[in-house]
């Protein structure tokens, strides 16, 4: 099969094993989407080689119970060891063993086949399209924050990113009716974010009387400049959630999280229940966020493209169902 | 009245204004306590220039209820605008406006005289001695993290750092009946606390078996190395509680935050009712805590002392009653 690999240093489009796993099922990818996280992962984050990619759509094609063949599936990326306190909660997302698709130990979906198991596959209502399915695990992922930070209608809540991430957060956030503000670089993208009814503001004149002012700062640009100009708006006693996985640290001044009691959280993968009946009653539109649409033949191009500045999701159209 | 000052390049006991406020009481200092933020404001952190010291026991002598005068009293060391939505709540940790006693805008402890507004101040029961009651205000520091974590008997909790924060966390921790475990430098220091029931562990040996073996870190070391330390202890989904105020920036690996859901919460100080109440009851013996005792004229000395290795409470010795 084709598959979108990376060794380490180069990238390339090449022939691959079909990546069969004893008790998991085997997928057909349809369509997958380009992550930041892919975009890290070759500048050295996370030090994973092999095929990138984990955000996609498929058709199981073997599984070890027959009756799902043939099911239009999306996939939890984390696969657990399934002995471990965590696994056996049913969440495999901190299992210490686990595997990352296309980020960890496993291959990814940049590829005509991928590997879950079984738990790991949710089937997709008819009603969401091939390319929205794709966003999933994005969606899911910005959702996440809804779960570990308390916002009501009256949060004031502000986002550092316009990209891709920033883009779902604001989607997945409207929902908590809170009021947001966005902060971008872009113009062409923080057009988009109107869209979502967030209130767009350039990243320069952020520090224009938004000092302290948010309730919650959600770190989703992936910079090195987002983190401290969360710290710099968010309030006394409020909360910044760094959603951006990214290659390389950051300096910060721990005296103003002690005298202010910032709180600092950590978020990465979210369920996809959500995210799958947001996207299928259609009270979110993701075709907005999609720039661009290649083959997986020309997925270095793709890679390129997705990297450019002003650009969005970035697909590839792997196979027809 | 004498005061011991700090002009923002060197230190002396000089005599000073009888510090009268609009509004305030007056009180006169029995004893005060050196703290390690008192030293950091000596290295430049806060900018603070004036008379040092917040932790202290007095007797006010002018109050605006004079029925208040000959009280025994320590005082909340944050002093709000009085106009603001933190301060209308009751709160003034974080009025944007707020000084506070020997750190911001304020002449603190360290003087025969200081002023506080009345309602910062509460009377001491008799059963709590002039020395034990100079703990109170840093008690309270330490009882505020269990405002800020949920902590229960199944809770696996470190603490980092032997010194008198440290040691003062883990006297209030323990009441949670969570299994504490300290890690700290000095062998007489780790004796003290593990008078407190913590497990004590020599941070060389913390990372043989400890990684990522903690439910909640408190970084209580005020030392560079103590967030990385922290940051290896907790486990994923954990929390590391910062503590300590000092004069400096950190270099953090944010990814790791992100990708184990950490959450870093900022936690300064707490209401004086619980540590009040500690002290009071007798469950807390604070005397192993006390390394020395000087006069206010010996001022100077007491803060060197203050900064050596292996040195826990030093007292300043103001008045008395």
């Amino acid at each position: 099969m084709k598959a979108l690999r990376f060794d380490g240093k180069r990238r390339s489009v090449q022939d691959a094993v079909v990546p069969r796993r004893p008790g998991e099922a085997l997928v057909k990818v349809l369509r997958a989407g380009i992550c930041n996280t892919d975009l890290e992962i070759l500048k050295g984050y996370s030090g994973f080689k092999g095929t990138l990619g984990h955000e996609f759509v498929g058709v199981i094609v073997e599984a070890p119970d027959p009756s799902t063949v043939g099911h239009r599936v999306v996939g939890e990326i984390n696969a657990g060891c399934g002995r471990c306190c965590q696994c056996a909660s049913g969440d495999s997302r901190h299992c210490p063993d686990r595997t990352v698709l296309g980020i960890k130990g496993r291959e990814g979906a940049f590829a005509e086949y991928l590997a879950l198991p079984p738990t790991n596959l949710l089937q997709v209502p008819d009603t969401i399209s091939d390319e929205a399915a794709v966003f999933v695990e994005p969606l899911a992922a910005a959702c996440h924050v809804l779960e570990q930070v308390d916002l009501d209608q009256a949060a004031q809540v502000a986002i550092i990113g316009d990209g891709k991430l920033g883009q779902l957060v604001a989607v997945a956030l409207r929902t908590s009716g809170c009021d947001l503000t966005l902060f971008g670089k872009h113009p062409q993208k923080m057009d988009i974010a109107t869209r979502t009814g967030a209130r767009c503001v350039p990243v320069p004149e952020a520090n224009s009387g938004f000092s302290r002012q948010f309730d919650v700062v959600i770190e989703a640009s992936g910079s090195p400049g987002g983190l401290p100009l969360a710290m710099d708006l968010v309030r006394p006693l409020g909360a910044v959630v760094l959603k951006s996985t990214y290659h390389g640290g950051a300096l910060l001044d721990l005296s103003k999280i002690v005298v202010n009691e910032i709180r600092i959280v950590g978020s990465r993968c979210g369920r996809f229940g959500r995210a799958i009946e947001m996207l299928a009653s259609g009270s979110v539109d993701v075709s907005p966020f999609i720039s661009a649409r290649y083959e997986l033949a020309d997925g270095l191009i793709a890679l390129q493209r997705a990297g450019e500045p002003g650009v969005l999701k970035v697909l590839l159209q792997v196979s027809t169902n």
